[in-house]
């Protein structure tokens, strides 16, 4: 396993920064290296912007509700983001709304802004950084349009804080290889069902062991938990309004 | 700029591999380090099949049109997943349909599922092998979700081919970082339009070098003349068919 890969698994989230900003320079590698991602067709529909102002911070943290929005060494959000595209096609009189307003250009924007962050977060650890993305920047996507001044064909898709680690976090077990690796056909037979059982044993020994045996969340509970909360359901209301999801 | 970085903004993608496929440690590693990329929530909404059948790498190269989609060293397919959540919410009598047929976890998927797939990029690069994504899997992805035998709450998001790489690729100057990226506000003032205009000529120049001056394409022209063609309109029909998208 070479060095790339060894920090690749080693990756944890950061919460807790020192109180020291990224420089220029720094930000710049980040974007630059944020940038050279595959991009769908070469479209590059994404934006980054970074976050600096105390009071948007301050307004942003209170959206996500987490400190760390806040505290951090910088502050980025990623914008699925096709304002650009619709400048030009503008100018050169042709329209783009039937592709723009299609689901298919809404996966496009989000993946493209996710492939970017992605490269972000592998440039950053290997800076001797750490990371974390803030998807609960969606609990409140109107205001963060506003705070932003976000124009229409774009929407902000998540977070991410960057700075010098004041904690070392902790890695997380994933699911079993077999489970999420199928080969030639998706398969969801006995075996299927056997390495959820194995992974919530694996995921409840994470937490007693780090709690002392006080909490033993299988993984399977979290899931259930988490997912029959009827939680940002203002999103498609916000994408539409901004001109995604048309069909 | 440390390795890793350098690595990240030498990234081109590859079309043309040796004839070798990668051997089964190989797509383990790779998987594996996909994998540690971070997840929504630790949700884990997605899978990726990997695809060695003859006849299905075929198919799925007609979908997609390009050669390489069927000869590479492996042939990966992303899927954004919530197949394993319904049967958990299932077994514990739990409803999770609001939340998956809300916007927001079609976001969570298509987000996991990215995060994980650039992980596996440069993963991928950093042990020498080449890489492409291959989004015009989604030219048929009923197609697709037949071939894979993909289950509801799930939908083919992308391929990627990763192999020993047979060319060199090329590195295309991606846009301006000032027009990517903004402090604090979104600003699409004359320098935005400018920043347009000097890319512009830099993708031109990019072209007339590598073509003998026989192509110089703008890249506000490329974008016109994809986005105003009416593609993938069945992605949303299909993706609503797979349970996503019902708000």
């Amino acid at each position: 396993m070479n060095e790339v890969v060894k920090q690749l698994m080693e990756h944890r989230s950061i919460r807790k920064f020192e109180d020291k900003s990224l420089d220029e320079d720094t930000v710049k590698i980040l974007v630059e290296a944020a940038q050279q991602a595959s991009t769908s067709s070469f479209v590059q529909a994404y934006s980054i912007i970074g976050v600096t102002d105390p009071e948007i911070k301050q307004a942003l943290r209170a959206i996500s509700t987490q400190d760390y929005v806040e505290h951090n060494g910088h502050l980025f959000v990623f914008i699925a983001d096709f304002k650009r595209h619709h400048i030009i096609a503008e100018r050169a009189e042709v329209s783009i709304d039937d592709y723009f307003g299609a689901t298919e250009s809404f996966i496009v924007g989000t993946v493209d802004a996710s492939l970017a962050a992605q490269n972000m977060a592998v440039a950053a650890e290997s800076m001797g950084l750490g990371i974390c993305y803030i998807g609960s920047l969606r609990n409140n996507m109107a205001e963060v349009i506003e705070l932003l001044g976000l124009p229409d064909y774009t929407y902000p898709l998540f977070g991410m804080v960057v700075g010098y680690p004041a904690q070392t976090g902790s890695r997380k077990a994933r699911l079993p290889f077999e489970h999420v690796y199928h080969e030639n056909r998706y398969e969801t037979g006995a075996e299927y069902l056997q390495q959820i059982a194995a992974y919530d044993e694996e995921i409840a020994d994470y937490y007693r062991e780090r709690t002392d045996g006080r909490r033993s969340d299988k993984w399977s509970s979290q899931v259930t938990d988490m997912l029959s909360r009827k939680t940002r359901t203002d999103v498609d209301g916000i994408v539409k309004t901004q001109g995604f999801l048309q069909q």
